[in-house]
C-alpha cells in the first residue's frame, strides 16, 4: 500500500505547518485520516474560509473580515494611546491582561535583515501614518524582547520620537513568579539597571 | 481586531491536530495567513482531495486509492510473509530498510481496552481471514514495543498460532549505534535474556 499520490501531496502539504517535519506530517495524516476526518473536514473548510474572508484591518493591519476591524471600531477604546506588536498572537496575549484599552498596531513580523525583511517590507510608513493621525498621543513599543524585536522597536522610537510623538517600551525585568535563581543573567542584568524605587 | 470568527475557526480547527494546542494554533493560523498562503491552499485541497479518494486496502487495510494497493498489487513481493503494523508511518519504516519484500497488513492502532479499543474495533477478523489466504506462512508482528503494542502481539500471536501459522515478533534489544551506558535497564535485561550466540 505504499505511496498512493492524495496521501503523499497531504503529508507533503501538512508540512508548511511551521515546524512540522516530515514525522510530525506523517503522525498528523494518519490521524487526519483514520482517527478524526470530521476535524479534518472542518479545518480543510476553515483554511478555504479564512484565506477567502480575511484581510488586513485598514487601521490596525490586523486579520479582519471587514475594512475595519472590530477592536479599531469599538468607540470605548482610548484612540490616544497606540501598542505596536509583532503579531495577532501578541495582540491577544494583552488583551488577555484585561490592563490595556487603547488601540494597536500589528507589524505581522519583526525587522530581519537576513531574511529580507526591511521597514519597507513592515510597511512602517503605514504605521507612521496611523500615529500621526492627530488623535494618537503615545505609542508603546511592545515588540519582542528578541533581538529582531529590540531592532525593530528601537528603529521605530528613533522614527515616532522624530515626529513629536511619545514613545515607551515594555517594561524588562524578572518575571512575575519568577525565582532569581531560575532567570537568566541578562534579565538579572536588566532588572538592576532599570530598578525602581519604592 | 480581536475575534474575526474565521480566524478562530481556524485556530480552533488547528486543535485537531495531534499534539497541537491553543498556541501552536495560533502561531500555524498566522503562519498561513500571512507567510504562506500558497501552502495554506494547497493544505486544504490535500485534505479535502484525500478524504475524498483514499479508502482502505481490501488486503492490507493500509490506504489507498483504488481497491487494492499498489504494494498489495505488486506481484514481485512475497506473498508468504505478512508484517502486521500499527500504522503506515510504521510500514514507512519498514520499507525504508529495504531489507522485507513480504506484504503487510495495517491494524490502524493497537488495543487499547481503556479506550474501548478491542478485537472487534480491530478487526482482528479480517486480519486472521487475510493469514488464511493459503499463501501467508509467516505472520511478524511488528507492533510497537509499548504495552499497548505487546499486548496486541500477544493477543495476535495467540489468535494465529490456533490457526497454524508460524508467527515471530521483531527483535529486542540495544538500538544499532547505541551506547549500554545511555540504554534503558529495561532494554539491557532484555537484550541479556535474548542475547545471541556469535
Amino acid at each position: 500500500m505504499p505511496e498512493p499520490s492524495s496521501l503523499d501531496s497531504l503529508i507533503a502539504a501538512l508540512r508548511c505547518l511551521p515546524s512540522v517535519g516530515p514525522r510530525s506530517a506523517q503522525r498528523m495524516a494518519w490521524h487526519l485520516l483514520q482517527r478524526d476526518r470530521a476535524g479534518a473536514s472542518k479545518l480543510a473548510e476553515a483554511i478555504t474560509r479564512s484565506l477567502a474572508v480575511l484581510r488586513h484591518c485598514a487601521k490596525c493591519n490586523g486579520f479582519s473580515e471587514n475594512e475595519v476591524c472590530t477592536l479599531c471600531a469599538n468607540p470605548r477604546r482610548d484612540n490616544k494611546t497606540l501598542c505596536v506588536v509583532e503579531t495577532p498572537a501578541d495582540l491577544a496575549m494583552i488583551e488577555q491582561t484585561h490592563s490595556y484599552s487603547g488601540l494597536y498596531y500589528v507589524l505581522m513580523g519583526h525587522l530581519s535583515p537576513l531574511d529580507g525583511i526591511g521597514p519597507r517590507e513592515l510597511e512602517f510608513d503605514r504605521l507612521l501614518a496611523r500615529a500621526n493621525d492627530g488623535a494618537v498621543t503615545e505609542v508603546i513599543l511592545a515588540t519582542n524582547f528578541t533581538n529582531e524585536g529590540e531592532i525593530t522597536a528601537h528603529a521605530l522610537a528613533t522614527l515616532l520620537a522624530a515626529r513629536g510623538i511619545a514613545v515607551s517600551r515594555l517594561s524588562r525585568g524578572v518575571p512575575v513568579g519568577g525565582e532569581l535563581e531560575y532567570t537568566g543573567i541578562g534579565t538579572i542584568a536588566q532588572a538592576l539597571a532599570e530598578r525602581r524605587t519604592v
